[in-house]
């Protein structure tokens, strides 16, 4: 008959398990940033090149092409190497349909190549194909960070998921901008779609420094040299101020692209700290909870008659006397047993909370996409209109972004139906 | 090397597991229902022997306690059934933790049970015994509640969580109510107890009646007779308005124990319904997703060369021209399969967000209990002045109850540290 020993060992077990799922997680986290950069790299080529009618930037590409193709590789070796065979709780349903989308995408990849090889599709054709391919890619980053069951973890990967979503903001305002810059004249429109970049990735860099660790919060501040910012935040005004229609520098495109580039680059090795750091989070948890395995093998059970059950009642409002001092050592373990078992009960419960405490965050972020979602069918807006929408509708009642989106969402019912 | 299918098919394996597992520990709710049951009669009955001092009730106790250790049996085959072998992700560690937890308690009924034969323990001693060792057990069913992954099952756990938590305060409330009769003389202390007992328990019910299927719901509502619910909240009055130290009438004691006890049994029936309704609701999905796993089987991806891969981009912003006529078949099949992920995704994205709404109401339950754990622990309060203060500020600053939860939280900071 199995023990509250057992149920004990039983637990901590799961929690190893937990934490070396998380560990491999981390892994396929890391290999997907690493393609999610190439991609982007991959996107802001192709729209230099586009932009340049094919004349230009062709062998950089061919090289970041053939880059991305390794990484690809590596990113299917590592689906490949996941356990699909043994059907898997916790988040397992959710993780594995992201991934199925993701190979989907990947399928594409070589038509979506071929089509700006041979100048078939616009730059915003082939941005808007790179935008839906990346985003399929960052759901698996997301549903990691969903299924974390350690708080600490948890952070660390909402923090990663947020970073990463940010600097994508920042890679789709790259592109934005050097097709604005290439196109040689101002269109508001694009202006406004850039400015919806620079917000959304302000925010995304907002959460993720509210859960990075200080040391990292700092790398990524410090790695942001002045003359660099300086020289984005000149180049930004240029584009977003000049009057719609007017001229635009299109030499300036290539200047552009490069402080872009250079930004997007130091955040990937920020991004790069982050993973390591989960990584090594995963394995000294991971290392702490095996060592608490064994010291439980170590306990043994004793025989019920030589052990003072009633002591699971102590500190009830009951008043147990002192067990007789012949069953010694026997008592003093299975007092011991118990105190594990209530002190693990606690942590767990307390773990939970925290945890739940750090989901809000990537729940806020649910509801504002659904409630963004909502109105893009409802009300037939853009993605960016929505976003601003809501944006104005919370500076407009002077409430936080996500209380806009509860009650947008509490309206779903008597919104109109879509027409289709 | 795995396609989108494969991962596909994973994904779905993946829910037809955590049904199944939802169907296990659905049938572990069921007999843990019962020796709560059990054990909620033979505190009662204890009570009633004590109260007599042994005099009488001593073979319907006995009766009372061989019926437990039967399911008592039962409920620690259930958990010798259970695969601790292999580590379980999900809520696997938490489930396991609270069982270990119960397994001590169990061990210790025999010794209540001594104590109680011979006289040792006083009413309130053996009742808060009981009262431990129970809400241990329904700490199983919370974990179960908030380990469901699917939100129509989610739901009718928490009906059936709060129905049984309403249950247990219903059988608090005649513990309590028959030591009053029976002590012969009103007391204030316990008086408030009762009536915390009969608050409590109706929010309970309120949560369960907002979660249960409305044909359970009415089941609840019809099966209260009306001539039995006058009686109790008859004997209630008798019992909570006698002027502190005023007599009351022990004869009572026995039609009060009677009276609660026709209402506990026929909770047990409505509680029966519910556990039936939940192996049902597993079942039907189980073979659901079965049979849709099924006609993932039927399909076979096509070879890429033979696959309109840039499907993947349609929907967006790209006017994708309608592929080649000769590729026909294979292509209506790859359309197929990513029509499947996505609807895979969005059908467990939406479930998703339907089971954090769901959850909510258990986070709100921790969330309180977080609160009344703070204030017993920072003002030496007692669970029932704790719930009492709580409920008093809520009513002064006409907030809910969740809410002043939260502000007593958000104020833990502040709070002194505990005496030690």
């Amino acid at each position: 008959m199995k023990t509250g020993l057992n149920f004990l060992v039983a637990a901590k077990r799961c929690e190893i398990a937990e934490l070396r799922q998380l560990a491999l997680t981390s892994a396929l986290v890391n290999v997907t940033g690493r393609l999610v950069h190439g991609l982007q790299r991959e996107r802001g080529l192709s729209n230099l090149y586009l932009g340049s009618q094919g004349t230009m930037f062709a062998s950089m590409r061919a090289q970041q092409i053939q880059e991305c193709r390794q990484i690809e590789a590596e990113l299917r070796a590592c689906f490949d190497s996941l356990d699909t065979e043994t059907a898997r709780l916790g988040h397992g349903a959710r993780l594995f349909s992201r991934i199925a989308y993701v190979l989907h995408g990947l399928d594409a990849l070589t038509g979506l190549r071929e089509r700006v090889d041979t100048l078939a599709w616009t730059m915003r054709q082939s941005t808007d194909a790179y935008v839906r391919l990346i985003s399929g890619l960052l759901a698996v980053v997301f549903e990691a960070a969903d299924s974390a069951s350690d708080p600490e973890i948890s952070r660390l990967l909402v923090a990663l998921f947020n970073f990463m979503q940010g600097k994508e903001f920042a890679g789709q305002e790259r592109a934005a901008g050097s097709a604005l810059f290439a196109s040689g004249r101002a269109e508001m429109i694009e202006q406004q779609r850039l400015l919806h970049f620079i917000e959304s990735q302000e925010r995304c860099l907002q959460v993720f420094s509210e859960f990075a660790t200080p040391q990292v919060a700092d790398l990524w501040v410090n790695s942001q040299a002045s003359a660099m910012l300086a020289e984005l935040e000149r180049l930004r005004r240029v584009l977003c101020t000049a009057a719609n229609g007017s001229p635009l520098n299109a030499q300036l495109s290539q200047a552009w692209f490069d402080c872009c580039t250079r930004r997007i680059d130091r955040m990937k090795s920020v991004e790069d700290r982050l993973a390591l750091d989960l990584l090594r989070a995963c394995e000294d948890k991971t290392a702490a909870a095996t060592r608490e395995l064994e010291s439980f093998h170590a306990l043994n059970p004793q025989p019920p008659h030589e052990v003072d059950t009633l002591s699971f009642f102590r500190d009830a409002s009951i008043e147990i006397p002192p067990a007789p001092a012949a069953s010694g050592y026997g008592l003093q373990l299975e007092r011991s047993i118990l105190d594990l078992v209530q002190e693990q009960a606690r942590r767990l419960q307390t773990m939970g909370e925290e945890l739940d405490t750090v989901r809000a965050s990537l729940n806020e972020r649910k509801l504002i996409e659904r409630a963004k979602g909502l109105l893009m069918a409802h009300r037939q807006l853009t993605e960016e209109e929505a976003h601003k929408t809501m944006r104005q509708m919370a500076m407009n009642q002077n409430r936080r972004l996500i209380e806009v989106a509860e009650a947008v969402l509490a309206m779903a019912d008597v919104l109109p139906q879509r027409q289709t």
